[in-house]
């Protein structure tokens, strides 16, 4: 039995391994668009189960973690910046304010302890969501210009790297650092402890 | 002119390298004990004071950072643990609560635009504290046996790394997250500017 996790983010791999938990990695090409008026926690929550069930109907007998993570600013959910000038529109967006970093992790595996003779589906489907408050300060315009241009936003949700360069402009948050970077351990480890995934 | 971490801490430095903020390294050797009754925040505020002093002193045309964390439970001090059964007693009074981490920094560097002909020491010194409270779950005695048998615990303030293993079990902080992995980022690079340091 394997622990696999269906995403490319280096980040969360990271992530994983610093807490010690095992995992190899098969990364989904789920497209990653919201549907018309589909609230942000929905949205993430259906695309990490797309992304463990991706990976999971291929390898049944193994446990797999499915993750997506949105920042959602006025109910606006911000996802990866499409280019440059969506990333500074993004940064505005979030300077000198709060925003909400939801994850939704979703983890499959075979059902633990089936009842002798059961002819339920032995799939175990098990998702939730984890909210952080993130406090951002004023960031002027050199100071998105620069940060564009060091190239660290093009990749995260919501233009921007709590672990990285933006820490300098991230006094507080409130929730699970974890799950900001992109993967909300202390969920996953229990989610993973539940499921006799680890 | 340089900015001198006067730390030998590695976290530090990445959290500092992490942020952009470049920095040399000029680690002290300031004994880290508590005076009888002292709060713990005038205990970080004066280790950090004395470790910034301590290099400023060689170098007083360089901008020195100086930094002292402390986990802080029933107010009692936790520092680095003294051997095993130290960090052990820790975990066990941090198991299952909140508890607050606290950093003071300490920036010295030459005073920006002193009047011309002024004869007042041209000494800038500012030392700010950051708290950050943060919740850990509760430990069984197998998690904090084989947590300390992995060696994490033993160079860290209150015998936990948030930045490791111990990221299972903190679901939840309050505040900013360098702060508990060891210097807080934000206050930091707003020290730095208003004092010309970068």
């Amino acid at each position: 039995m394997a622990l696999i996790l269906a995403s490319a983010s280096p980040r969360r791999q990271e992530l994983l391994r610093a807490a010690g938990i095992a995992i190899t990695v098969q990364p989904t090409n789920i497209p990653e668009v919201p549907l018309d008026g589909e609230a942000a926690n929905i949205f993430a929550e259906r695309l990490a189960r797309e992304k463990a069930w991706a990976i999971f109907k291929q390898r049944p007998t193994d446990f797999v973690l499915g993750a997506d993570t949105v920042v959602v600013v006025d109910k606006e959910i911000l996802g990866k910046p499409r280019n440059p000038a969506d990333a500074e529109r993004m940064l505005r967006l979030l300077s000198g304010r709060k925003h909400e970093v939801i994850t939704a992790v979703c983890v499959m595996g075979p059902k633990p302890n089936p009842p002798a003779g059961a002819k339920t589906d032995a799939a175990l489907g098990d998702t939730r969501c984890e909210t952080t408050i993130v406090t951002m300060t004023a960031l002027n315009d050199d100071e998105i210009r620069a940060y564009i241009a060091t190239g660290e936003p093009m990749d995260k949700a919501g233009a921007y790297a709590i672990q990285g360069m933006a820490s300098r402009w991230i006094p507080r948050i409130e929730g699970d650092y974890s799950n900001v970077v992109g993967l909300p351990i202390a969920l996953v480890y229990r989610m993973l402890k539940e499921a006799g995934g680890i």
